[in-house]
């Protein structure tokens, strides 16, 4: 089974308006709510593709009862750890583009946090890889993720870690088994910004190896458009889509990680893995709301996704 | 005991920000919530000012569970009658100046209907004045109001009735005790408009009484920063603040009308409850959000209220 861990989960609410006026009263026509953060996505991404998963993490208040209700309605098995705050609302408002506003969320306590990680523990008993996503509610110390790839690790158990900023910096020391950084993760992680090579594949690889050598397993850092570029004991890759798909990026990169999760769990070779990775975030780039794939899409694509070896040496392992 | 009906509650959340900038994310520095609607503003009104009340009126799902437990939070009696569909809320986003997005809200079923007015009823055998405030949700008919209003006749309940729109129209016919309109709600009532007139005491007096001879007992129509004009069946009155109170003006109208009500509950003669409504009203315009009050100030303004006849012959009753 696959566990993904949102700590900071969030009721995404989209609003439609016929155009927005700062300073005026507008009457929402349409509303839409939905089940947030990154974790989420990747729940709701594995469960359409039919893989078990349960979502955990820490819910409080009224609209994490909302979050959980809506959990339900998808049919995604959760148990999440109650926490006394509010869980966050993320408002966005969607006129000819979209505006949003991010509630600051709830702070936890460490009693709080001892209560989850010991859940948490328990969990892993049934778990064969863990997923750790987003970012971090307050509260909680900048290692907290760094703490669960330990427990994780104790108990034999796979992780793949996707956060950025100091949640990132501080969990990648701990060893995950894979980390899916995107460009601007990878440059605050190395330090390094060459705003010529940017994007470019070799310049990507180069950085991603310099995060691998931080500590993690592996590093698949997302190129955007452009793909994946993956760092590992076994060789670097570079898996491109066969065709440029738009649409609403939000969610690609988490529909990503449910790939990456699925293959870790089944030890399917890089390759096929990246290939699955590239066709799975091409389909949640075509699908509406971020958690949602276009499976014909995925399947369509999968066979045409390009994966070539980089350039660079094996790194050591 | 007075008993606020609120029919289409909200949950009001006010997010500050730095600056509205469309299309853009913001970061919410600042989440502050309130159990929203013009009767819940009266309610909290008439609790703070130390009145026995009751707030009643519709709530459903986890957006309905929060604003009840404000209402807890503020010691507010009340009990709701649930419905299946969710409360809706209001965003107000505060930088330089306030830009509102007001949700659609519920649409509430017949049967649901039919189990208010049940427990309404049920009400009024300890109410002595109620009050009927705010817009009507999707789902009820035009005249939801005035099928109260009849409903507090028969009991001997004392009826006061703040909205807008068709639910006014289709309640004044029904003979509330007390309508309290502002201009543009006069204006439309009437279908008189007279820009070079507006405001002046003498012509809201004349639409007033156009409005009070469509069945309402008395009209208290708020002319702004001039105060209330009363057309009653013992008198018409101005009555006006000694000096201009800047602030919010949100929830001003819902303070006079907890004044109202209360007045109407002792018997109060008009003069005397007049004074004390705008003293009200000021005290929550200066007040920083909607159902708070300036008490110190409303004491201070309210021996300078300035209450004057009107020239108007005393309408027949």
């Amino acid at each position: 089974m696959i566990v993904t861990v949102t700590l900071n989960p969030a009721l995404d609410i989209t609003y439609r308006v016929d155009g927005l006026v700062p300073h005026r009263t507008h009457r929402v026509s349409a509303v839409d709510e939905r089940a947030g953060g990154k974790g989420l996505n990747v729940a709701r991404v594995l469960h359409t593709a039919g893989e078990p998963v349960h979502a955990t993490g820490l819910l409080g208040g009224d609209t994490g009862a909302r979050v959980r209700a809506l959990l339900d309605n998808d049919g995604i098995a959760s148990a999440f750890e109650p926490i006394g705050a509010e869980t966050r609302r993320t408002i966005t408002v969607v006129d000819s583009d979209a505006t949003g506003f991010w509630e600051p969320g709830p702070v936890v306590t460490p009693g709080e946090w001892s209560a989850f990680r010991a859940r948490f523990v328990r969990l892993l008993g049934s778990a064969s890889v863990v997923v750790l996503s987003g970012s971090l509610p307050r509260g909680l110390p900048a290692d907290a993720y760094a703490t669960l790839i330990a427990d994780a690790r104790e108990a034999g158990v796979r992780t793949v870690l996707d956060t950025s900023g100091e949640a990132l910096r501080a969990g990648v020391p701990a060893g995950p088994d894979l980390v899916k950084p995107n460009l601007d993760e990878l440059i605050a992680l190395t330090g390094s910004a060459d705003p010529d090579a940017a994007a470019a594949a070799a310049w990507v690889e180069r950085l991603a190896a310099q995060v691998r050598a931080l500590g993690a397993g592996a590093v698949v850092a997302s190129a955007g458009a452009d793909g994946l570029v993956a760092v590992t004991a076994d060789g670097t890759w570079h898996a491109r889509p066969p065709e440029i798909v738009t649409g609403n990026p939000t969610g690609a990169g988490d529909a990503c990680v449910a790939a990456l999760a699925r293959g870790l769990r089944d030890r399917t070779p890089w390759p096929t893995l990246l290939a699955d990775a590239v066709a799975l975030s091409a389909a949640a780039v075509a699908a509406p709301v971020a958690g949602a794939i276009d499976a014909a899409l995925a399947a369509r694509l999968r066979p045409s996704v390009i994966v070539t070896p980089l350039s660079q040496e094996r790194p050591a392992c």
